[in-house]
């Protein structure tokens, strides 16, 4: 088994289905009722956020609690220890501290491969800048082979600002590794080729949702960050929302057993109307709870579970 | 068993009877140093506070741990899901998460409704609004119940800002329900008639504190919040301080087994002078150690006790 | 055994060598993998924080959940209880809630002390104003004696701003209990005589930190809080850096075997070169994993180990 979670990379086709395949039996467990399990007590799993995510903090503290993990929560941001210079003297008194996995999330890309060079204990990367936020990736595997049954072949469109988004990005690496097709979505300025044939080399581009959605299996939206819309590489709310949101007119041109995801949390109205949010296509809470469950998977492989 | 305690009007006399025998249970265990229970193991209880609220949280983040539920703390004060749109998607969130119980404190009165709506968990209201606070009456009836032996027939003043207080709002319904006879005191702005009348017909109310105190059985000063001074309805500091506060003068005008109570805060030297808060009358530090038994009793029962 | 720790003063050498020895226990079981002891099982553990400081904050939190008790974190900084006079309210909180210890962090010196005269549980000093922080002192102590065998006749430079330095004035009270001589070092605004004097009158004074450093057996640089540069009797930070700094050169006059410690955070290239923190000398890192230990050997005497 891997030591770290550092991106998606680290994860070839068998490990990555391993924990798909654990992340499967820790919700089978949990709809039992049995939820919780001794495997991590004993060890401690430290949240170093550098940036507020409640809910990726709270997935990944239930996570650790039900394998009876202990649990300590660094809200780092604003503190002293928001200074770049120091995540080396953190980590190492992190390190002393005995901790055996550490989630970070940071607002620098590569953040998690700098502190997995500090520490003995196992990184999680829980989302680094705009480079990747692996878990996502594995949540949203683990939901469309929930819901589609197979990886191999699937069409996967990732609609929206995948210039920026490190959810995009690990699920380009996930989902191509574990043989899904990637069309890559939006406005032109949002997705530079060359990032995309970076990613991998397999990867389409279009700058047309309509004529994508009817080969599509999946159609992943992306959270629009508003705060980025005063760019001037961004095209206006309006004219964004008629040429990649997803409606209910647009949502009817996909495939019968097609789903909708979205990483949340949404702009209802921008990206995704609230008819399809809600709609049976879907997955948008299942992929919380899946949170969940692949998140005790990744803790539980690399912390002491056997393969 | 009630699935919800979203306001003091889902408890019925056999229920609130059957939180109050109980919370007597957990305080018998706590005095014989059986501080932990494993009862909860493995439920997971939120503490979801859209406000700060140290002393509440902390209270109930102490019985869970007591009866051995996973606490997942969810501050939401100031991030994104603060905003009213979004208690939708942060339920729907829990939910997937799998809480067992969801304790709310949130700005707006009936969110802990709209929440139960939403999840499968119990909801507990931790307060919303100028609305209600459920568990504090419950915590203030134990006391009462535990000093003067009985609720039936006791004559209980509430004395303050009636109009914008949760306390007293489910104070007055589960009071009321077990048996006292309620009296409202303070200046004839802070007390519509019409309001009394519609939390219980037969609460009566005053203008005047000291004509109602040598009938009283227990006294039970709100807390004034000074920020609402500034408004034009509420009489100046001073003024009120004179006509409702309670001074050593005034608690003499009680009978003599009458107890003075305040839900804390206190502000020492406006509604409640220091000789009286830490007189013999005075319940406040019990109060603070029934709200934790109380509010065991509750996630005990609600979660997973047997009536 | 002691009920309190709220200054190092309240340890004579008897009790502290217990704390030390218990404390190597603690890390020799953590040393073959037992990172969890029932012992505290069921109690209470309130970390009441009324200023920022993660790194302390979780060291006893991780100390706490070590020995199994619950752990309950309170964070005072900013909310209606920092102000001072509702000290002795939250006091009774706690005390009503059956915290079994209370480990506080407060800006204004002799809180825990007024604090311990509220409560029942055992006050735990985390840092009081510019007064005292005895478990630093403790784990430096405990750090000393690891790498050097004992505290007796050792010579010990604390070198920096003695005056507002609650490491330093814990450490002089304690190492000087345990037999080591002491020699304050710094500018003469920062180490006003009488002080060093009312600590311990066999401690030297010295503002020459190159004629201590041959002597000496352990330097312990102090942190420059660089907001204090402001003020007229400090240095400039180019001047203190150049007399008081500890760099390479003169790391080089210390004896072959002295150590170099610091209570983190540093500020490198400030009090101490980057070359200097990272040496085979520095036990920084070393001390922060021994501050567990130390916590660990305090929690579990104060709340209920056998001496």
């Amino acid at each position: 088994m891997i030591k770290h979670l550092r991106s998606a990379a680290d994860l070839d086709a068998e490990t990555a289905t391993l924990i798909l395949d654990t992340a499967g039996e820790m919700a089978a467990l949990a709809g039992r009722e049995v939820k919780k399990l001794p495997t991590l007590r004993g060890r401690t799993v430290v949240n170093l956020f550098y940036e507020d995510s409640t809910r990726t903090r709270i997935s990944f503290e239930a996570a650790a609690k039900r394998l009876s993990a202990d649990v300590i929560n660094f809200s780092a941001k604003g503190s002293s220890v928001s200074k770049g210079e120091s995540l080396k003297d953190t980590a190492l008194t992190l390190q002393a501290m005995g901790a055996d996995a550490v989630v970070i999330r940071h607002p620098a890309s590569g953040a998690p491969h700098r502190l997995a060079s500090w520490v003995d204990g196992s990184v999680i990367n829980a989302g680094d800048g705009t480079h990747e936020h692996p878990t996502q990736a594995l949540l949203d595997a683990y939901t469309m082979r929930s819901r589609l049954g197979t990886l191999a072949g699937l069409n996967v469109a990732i609609v929206g600002d995948v210039l920026h988004s490190r959810v995009a990005r690990s699920n380009v690496l996930l989902l191509t590794t574990l043989g899904a097709s990637i069309t890559l979505v939006g406005p032109p300025t949002l997705i530079p080729v060359d990032i995309a044939a970076a990613l991998s080399p397999a990867t389409k581009v279009s700058y047309d949702l309509d004529s994508v959605l009817p080969g599509a299996d999946v159609v992943m939206m992306l959270r629009v960050q508003t705060e980025r819309m005063q760019d001037s590489f961004f095209p206006s709310a309006r004219e964004y929302s008629r040429r990649y949101g997803l409606d209910v007119a647009r949502m009817r041109k996909l495939p019968e057993h097609a789903i909708v995801m979205h990483p949340g949390p949404m702009n209802r109205g921008m990206e995704i109307a609230p008819e399809v949010a809600d709609s049976t296509r879907s997955t948008i809470v299942e992929q919380v709870a899946n949170g969940v469950s692949a998140r005790m998977a990744v803790l539980y492989l690399l912390l002491g579970g056997k393969a």
